[in-house]
């Protein structure tokens, strides 16, 4: 449907307050007469939301169409630990920090439009990038009839001047340090900061210092080690040093921790869903320290043939992730797989934090599989036969030996 | 067949010079008669090979039966090599420093069985680890007809007094440090030191300083960061700074870097293919730079197909390794697979190395898949549709929709 | 430990009232002094029980030690069911009609030998074979304490004289018939019956048709195809021609439907998970004509996400099923996956059986998530927009381009 | 680029000789000015190449221009025969007839364009299906600079009645059968015939018996079985009967068979890459002989851990094919795996066909892994000791137990 032919009456706007979805909004007022609906979250970006809800009056938001909410708990106990449950990381080391919001702010987006009757959402994402997929994506699998509009996709300006022009045209005010251009972009939640683009577009120069913005340096961390407790019930950590946590408030201390030991920064080289190369820096700090963490309470509580699946599964499962797909079938699949797992994945795990590493010193369950009796160096008492152990080897080698004679006869050569 | 009864003639013993071997060495021509030949090689483990060639001699083995090799070059570039360019981690962090030098002993030692028309082979290792496997499993896949002989699950002895009894009844020298226990046990290569058992076997207490030895502690490393540039071709490692060198001359660069920096130091509680847990200590100071290395080349030559592909048979491959499976079909598939991606994996990654962490801080490649075109924030001289992506999203949200339309219909809510 | 010296009190015994485990049952009572409890389960094999209680009570078995369950429901909603839930078929084509029994029988045997305070339990499998693996592997996961007996690997006997004339000594009656030895092995159960060994032993000459039992061979079928209807409710089988029928119903129908129209005979040579390869000639009827009806029904229901990923899943599935692993973490892991995906797999299947093989005809289903609106080759009212395609290949191939600038520009040539 | 503003000056077409490309022709002549180059294949489809010839001269294209080439062997030897080596079925049972013809007419048309110098190619394929994808991920990873035309998502065209005009108008032919709608769509080759749309719509209704053009239905087959023996070398099937073929040859010889015995006829409700589900009938007669050969072979002489490889790679192999990206690398990856499998992949399997179903009878070959004196009820010689299952099973136990004891005493039940 054409947006200036048929346009939408009602849209749900993401909108985070600033410039950028501040010209959406208008722009949807302006050129096609919509009534905007803004949602605005709070994710744990660090900002505040006030000024966002002041700023969508400004631009002429009824009172009742300003959506303002603290999903700060639901994103970290519903997304964030399920992903973690998983051990998961993009490409071997990537946290998936960005991708993992994009499914809980497009559903907040369906809710609100369900609620107040919109026919239309809208984002701020570009169209080269992967958000717009994630959370279109998200948007067609929680309502397969809404109409999607992606502002960067459809509208005719053409550079950044023409932006601003409709922006003062319209009396959304510029701040000063937009009138130029930002170094690079950035995106962050509670799990992490994000940043590309511009200064940081060649992959073969170092980036520099300024980007980062969740860490200190490695260098300017502490010259002591600390070490901390993190507690796990049930595969989600619960506890850090002993004292209880909600999901929210304990991903904030890590983050603090992380940050102050300069740990979870990552230059990557990654690809995009949409087939191109792209350059990120990101700085993960608490969950660098949960992915550690996570790991070490599954090496004591985990069956190998639990853990091994798990890892086979991870990489499919981070693709999803990644992708934008969430919302689907084969996600919620692997989700019931990597969940069935973790019942027993409870128990404490020590830390060292020190200047950008974290060391993991030890693991402690009520539910361990660990079994000194039988692994020791030492008298067993009976726990293990070594001579199962010829056996063992006798069968598994047994397809080898027919192969290797069959080889043999067949001149097959070492 | 019984030892007792049907005794080997000829058997190849792989000998370290060490106590344990000596008096397996010595328990054989003793107990049942053998001609003994060793078989000592040189994997980069650091130790002098000359004294074992003289307690060889010194234990009545004739020397033409006293086979000593340097396999370093071997080593590296025919199986740590081909391993890392599939970026292979064990259970997600263990680079399996022990498990990748046990096929080719086993390769040399079934060789010189043929050479020498010995009936036999020989190790030392024990009936609960997972090297008896690897060894066997090595020996059956490239002689199904050898015969193999494990003293620890064979011999009577019951206690280690039992041992010393006969080391000192056949004249074995016995060092003085070794009359009582060593505090933990080691195994060493070019590749890493894992050091196990005894005072590291409560996984819930921290591992003491005095266990690590081919690193530095990160809280001892240089407080000055060092940058160093790895060059690759065709997947592995050429060169350091601009200087081409050998792969066994790379790697010991590699972990005479680490080692300065506290690089590759790890604390795992794993799972061992014979079924139990066990608590390892692993230092792997060059292999943990080499793997950060091999991703960042990766990040710009590997189209994401084969990466992700790569990434998703990984944990198989790497468990095949872990549980012994080299010599398998299955090995050798998955290994065509992965080298038939890494035709262009060619370029420079540059690293920083500071207190136990490696950051990838930039790369670049002749045979670069970046971009800049497509991916920048400014004009793109038409590089990249922007509309193309509203298609592309379209049709990857067509099954969803079609999925939430009849979920929506059969009552399934969110 | 040693059955000599140290004898179990009380075992209980999977015994069918044969010959072979009336030996064992014999050789526990007399050699070892054992109480023995006899546990004989109707799984459908198509065998009258009562021959074995009287069987049972004739060779001394107390009349509280005899345990004769009808457990053949049971089988096919939670071993079967769950199993064709993953479209599941080892080595492309097998239907595991052997292996799908053994972990109800390991289950209820434990559950015996805790309820009647037996300290150990035993099986008539043989030391080459599956079996073996698949009783003691559910034994050891249900109850990590229990002591197994396996007389085929334990006893002295060394000839089939030998059993006779043990057999004999103990007043065990010899049927005529198996004075000489069967021609081949046979294993039944509802799902299937399997035939092995002897006459079978050389996979390049073709099994004679006095082999099947369960079919009749396609030549003799009705020349007339029938055509049926199943009817699924959330994966499982609930209907045929709209007869809800429970599941050992349903299947005995399904068995009766294949054996008259020849269908479900398999040869095939596999390999086991003890390391050889062995040859079997399987007859699954009914599950031959469920598993095109599950396909059938799930292409209808299933979205493409959770069916491959269902795909994919599946050879592990089936591996883990055919070794034994039943009773272990990641075949929880992998059921939860596929059950997730079951919940609208409802809806009829049509087929036609002919002379050995099942034609899938057509699917209906409350919850089709086929749209002849968007496949159409007629006038679609716009609910596709072929346009969308063009953006979705370009982005698709996006990698593929820069892939193929970058080779060239290398060299690489096509 | 604009069609209307930018045309391309010379486009190599995908050209049948039938009146849709034709049209597309004339279409691209008369509307853009361009010059057409046409490229006829025979990949076995049944049809004459001579009229195409002769109606593209009558279209006005040159003789240097007209492209007509027999590229049967190529397609079976270079495309058929390694996806078979895979025992390649999507979603559980369809061949990809349609999807392994389309890498090599892609390959073609670009090798002609470069040949010619043209600077775009065509397809006749529509905006709704698989085939668009495939052709055109295969230009553009092909020649990464390549325009692509595809006139059914680009012309104005609304109507079959418009299309009639317009050939009318420009002197086409429009054949007595074509002027009414055809009751559905056919693909055909040398593998396969499909045919869906319009009459076939509706997933429900079975599927008219004058659909079927490849095979007697098996009804009407003969009522004597005919056995066949299929010879196989490395992998690919390479005699019929003892009689040594070529790759078409042995194709074209297995098709009569399927032919007359109705084998190989399949009704699939299939997801499309494309995002929505499709129904086909396929009749793939040689090709599903050969597949059911090439099982057999593979049970004899492959090794299970290659075997099981295979399985589980199978289904993103055949996923990735179907989708269209033969020509990326993880397919190509996937490929060196699979043929690093058939080397001794050589021997003879007997069959049996019989009104639609192919029985495997029997196998052989000169480098068989079955070994009777391992898996025989007789006496084995010594080859095999049941002794080693006890501790083959006891260690593959080992964790289940460690597990069930953990389980156990957390209070966690059956």
């Amino acid at each position: 449907m054409s947006l200036v032919t048929n346009p939408p009456k009602k849209v749900v706007l993401a909108y985070s307050g600033g410039l950028d979805t501040s010209i959406i909004l208008k722009w949807l007022q302006t050129e096609f007469g919509c009534e905007v609906v803004t949602f605005t979250a709070d994710l744990g970006q660090g900002e505040e939301l006030g000024p966002a809800r002041d700023k969508a009056l400004q631009l002429g938001i009824k009172e009742e169409n300003i959506f303002i909410d603290d999903l700060r708990e639901d994103f970290v106990r519903d997304y964030v630990f399920p992903m973690f449950r998983a051990n998961t990381v993009y490409e071997g080391v990537y946290l998936l920090g960005t991708s993992i919001a994009r499914p809980l702010i497009s559903k907040r987006q369906i809710e609100i439009a369900e609620m107040v009757g919109a026919d239309a959402v809208c984002h701020g994402a570009t169209g080269k990038g992967n958000d717009q997929v994630r959370f279109e994506l998200g948007y067609y699998a929680l309502n397969p009839d809404i109409r999607v509009i992606a502002p960067w996709r459809d509208w005719e300006f053409k550079s950044r001047t023409h932006l601003l022009e409709f922006a003062e045209k319209h009396g959304i005010p510029v701040p000063m340090d937009k009138r130029g251009e930002a170094p690079f972009s950035v995106d962050a939640n509670m799990l992490h900061t994000s940043s590309e683009g511009k200064a940081l577009e060649d992959p073969g120069e170092v980036a520099p210092e300024f980007v980062f913005q969740r860490t200190v340096s490695p260098e300017e961390a502490p010259d002591t080690p600390e070490e901390i407790t993190v507690g796990f019930e049930r595969g989600d950590a619960v506890s850090i040093n002993g004292e209880t946590l909600s999901p929210a408030s304990l991903l904030t201390k890590l983050n603090e921790l992380g940050r102050k030991h300069g740990i979870g920064r990552l230059d990557l080289l990654e690809n995009r869903f949409v087939g191109m190369k792209s350059r990120g820096i990101y700085e993960t700090p608490g969950g660098t320290i949960l992915l550690a963490a996570h790991r070490g309470i599954e090496q004591i509580t985990l069956d190998r043939g639990a853990a091994h699946l798990k890892d086979e599964l991870m990489p499919r499962y981070a693709e999803l992730i990644y992708n934008g797909f969430w919302w689907s079938p084969e996600r919620e699949m692997l989700q019931a797989a990597i969940d069935a797992s973790q019942g027993m994945v409870t128990g404490e795990v020590r830390l060292k934090l020190y200047k950008g590493h974290v060391h993991l010193l030890a693991r402690t369950s009520p539910y361990s599989l660990y079994s000194e009796a039988h692994v020791t160096f030492e008298d067993d008492a009976g726990a293990y036969d070594q001579k199962d152990a010829e056996g063992f080897i006798k069968l598994n080698a047994l397809r080898l030996r027919l192969l290797a004679s069959r080889d043999k006869k067949a001149g097959r050569n070492l």
